[in-house]
């Protein structure tokens, strides 16, 4: 069976995952990203290629940051986007997920920008108007439960190709929690479809989950091993929920062990990056000093995050 | 005294409530929409016809899916649309509803789109427009209390003479919670306006206002016999308070009396239209059967009421 | 040390305050507002001045009214306007004010509306994106504590030269809760700016803070005595929350002292015009028939207020 985000002519129809997309694909699409950065620090940032599409924010999780830079990628392709927390509404009139689906395929939505706490959320809706009546309509994945957040990966694997170009000769480490981590899934399986021959996770033994070793990693707990001549660090962020949990001591004790400071930067290449999804702990996953650091190309990532989703939006429509 | 929604010339300035519009005015919106029906399938869903325009949602009570279908109709308009939630702004700070109007008109406002928990709140508002300086504003009623959804009645006429054609031969059931529904109300003035010469309401003693004869309607407590021979079905939404209240035994005991299953739709005629406003309950008002089945036309209902949407506000500013 | 809101040149380069701005600069403000007062009205209320610019509004705390206005306001220069809630989002998270600026900055914002509780943060931003990367990004205070709101204070001064024309002949009063009035404070910047001979302010003494007299003021707590002779009464809001509080008996007993009724309005000049920045409290601080009386311009402010937030919008983008 075909996956559902892929066309019958390998075209992406959707975008819910990294896994499973070819080499091609993802370069196609950061090759696509890097035209868009150009329209981003125009005089008139935008471009109509969206002109008259109805962009849904369907956010079931709050999360104003991620809204946003959906938000303003759908508008600088000139689409109109409508925002729907919809925590607050149809779900608590009782309303079912797929008949809020079939209704906002009704009134001729092209995409859904999907936020949900479960896992396969954005993966069920795309199945639903692959079968349904939805055709022309494209779902993207905006970070579903501890599963995926593929335009998080994308525009990490954007920012790694930007400085460092050749994917095949890295080292990279992600450090952290990657148990409740959507990003880490999603970076790791971009990384090694990208072809990087070294990938390092790092963290605490109780927020590292199984199965990491068959997913192409290494795992050190110890985080001045893991960080010995990597050429890219990516630090998840600690949610604040873990900091004083069953998993973890305390936000100081981790600090003390997983916080990146300059002292175990220093063990990395000294041309090494550091990256982050935001929003940053400082003091608790990284030290300030490292967070506005020479190295840190953290805002970079913001950067090309909205070239990425502009591209990807661009390419589903593009799809139909 | 003439109606506030009627210029001395009898146009529609503002829409409030079916009551009292013409069959021609009526047909006048469903030809319009019509024409509007297009628009929402083309590659660029947009006409230019309320660009630079003013709209403000008003919802003193929330319901982010009629919110979202006004949101549509008029940004494909091309009008500007600002969303302003009143519960948690001036209304808290203890501002009149009057003196918001006054507020919003001096900032040359061209149309409210208001939703209220109060029946009247919208015709107060129109009231005072027409009086004050608000000389070229209109005003929508999305719903105010159990008085009236003008829109959703329009829609649900529109519905019906796609399907059916020729309204002066048709039986119309609406069944369920007559007596708290304003979609009810609606669909009632405008079926006997248009001509419908039997319009049957279904439902348990406890959920039908008294006056429904007195408004032409027949009125059945048994579903079975209400069905018979209709050519048309509008269920109406159950309100989940309304499930474990005095008036009704339990959500169980109304599906088994008045849910529309396929045994009871095999009762009414064999190419009758299954309608209903949503958001559904299924298994409480209609069985998920028939709200797939081939009978319903629930999601057109939904792409309909964009175009009518489109239709009304577009009357409107031409009236001006 | 030049002052963050001016560039070297002396243009404004954000507008954190009216306090050190110059006389000729607040007229020019106020003349490039009257030649916007003209799009408002016109059949297209819509000039492409700022379009394909992303204008942020970021309120941290709530204000419907006032987000309204600036969001009109950019809209109507063609800008894409993203509202940013911040209680719920970010902060939420534990991100820093600055970490938020800095990743909105790297989505190449062009404009902050910023409405904060506490006094100065608006400042903080503005000498943040001056001192980083944020080169072409400009901030607006919407209000920040007790401090400032400069663009209520502008359109105040435009009202004022509308109705009055030359400010050196005015007698101004400003009446009610000054100590916790941003708006106050504003307009005794402005107004001592533009030559304004004589402000009095006027309030119980537990309402009104200290440094009034250097600030230029004239301090009255008999309110009879106050308006004697005045060309224009500016009236503030009582919040609530300091009607049942330690600085006042009660309510009815501030609207008996300090309340604008018909019989005090009598004392000031028979053509002074009375002003108040909304919202009001109808019967607190104002008589319904001073509030919707003749001599009342409060309207007038609303409209002018969106002319001169375009006004000041316009001005920042061109100085970039």
């Amino acid at each position: 069976m075909p996956h559902p985000q892929l066309s019958a002519s390998g075209e992406l129809k959707h975008l819910l995952t990294i896994e499973g997309l070819s080499k091609a694909l993802i370069h196609n699409i950061l090759d696509t990203a890097r035209g868009f950065l150009g329209v981003n620090t125009r005089d008139v940032k935008k471009v109509p290629l969206l002109r008259g599409k109805s962009v849904f924010n369907l956010f079931f999780e709050n999360s104003t940051r991620t809204r946003t830079t959906f938000e303003i990628a759908a508008t600088r392709l000139s689409a109109d986007v409508v925002n729907l927390n919809i925590n607050t509404s149809s779900a608590a009139k009782g309303e079912s997920l797929l008949d809020t689906i079939d209704n906002l395929v009704a009134m001729h939505a092209d995409m859904f920008v999907v936020r949900h706490a479960s896992s396969g959320a954005p993966f069920l809706i795309a199945e639903h108007v692959n079968r349904t009546r939805g055709e022309g309509v494209h779902v993207i994945n905006a970070g579903d439960g501890r599963h995926a957040h593929p335009t998080q990966g994308l525009l990490d694997m954007y920012t790694i190709r930007h400085f460092k170009q050749d994917f095949t000769r890295l080292r990279v480490a992600i450090v952290g929690d990657v148990l409740h981590s959507r990003v880490a899934r999603s970076d790791i399986h971009a990384l090694t479809t990208l072809g990087v021959p070294e990938v390092r996770v790092i963290g605490p033994l109780t927020l590292l989950p199984s199965g990491l070793e068959q997913m192409g990693c290494q795992v050190y707990t110890d985080m001045k091993k893991g960080l010995k001549d990597v050429d890219v660090i990516i630090m998840l962020r600690l949610q604040n929920e873990r900091m004083r949990g069953a998993l973890l001591p305390s936000a100081q004790e981790y600090f003390k062990h997983y916080g990146l400071t300059q002292e175990k930067l220093a063990l990395a290449k000294p041309d090494a990056i550091v990256m982050h999804p935001g929003p940053m702990n400082r003091g608790v996953e990284i030290e300030s000093a490292v967070a506005d650091g020479p190295q840190a190309v953290i805002l970079e990532q913001v950067t090309f995050g909205i070239a990425v989703r502009m591209a990807v939006m661009s390419l589903l429509v593009a799809s139909a």
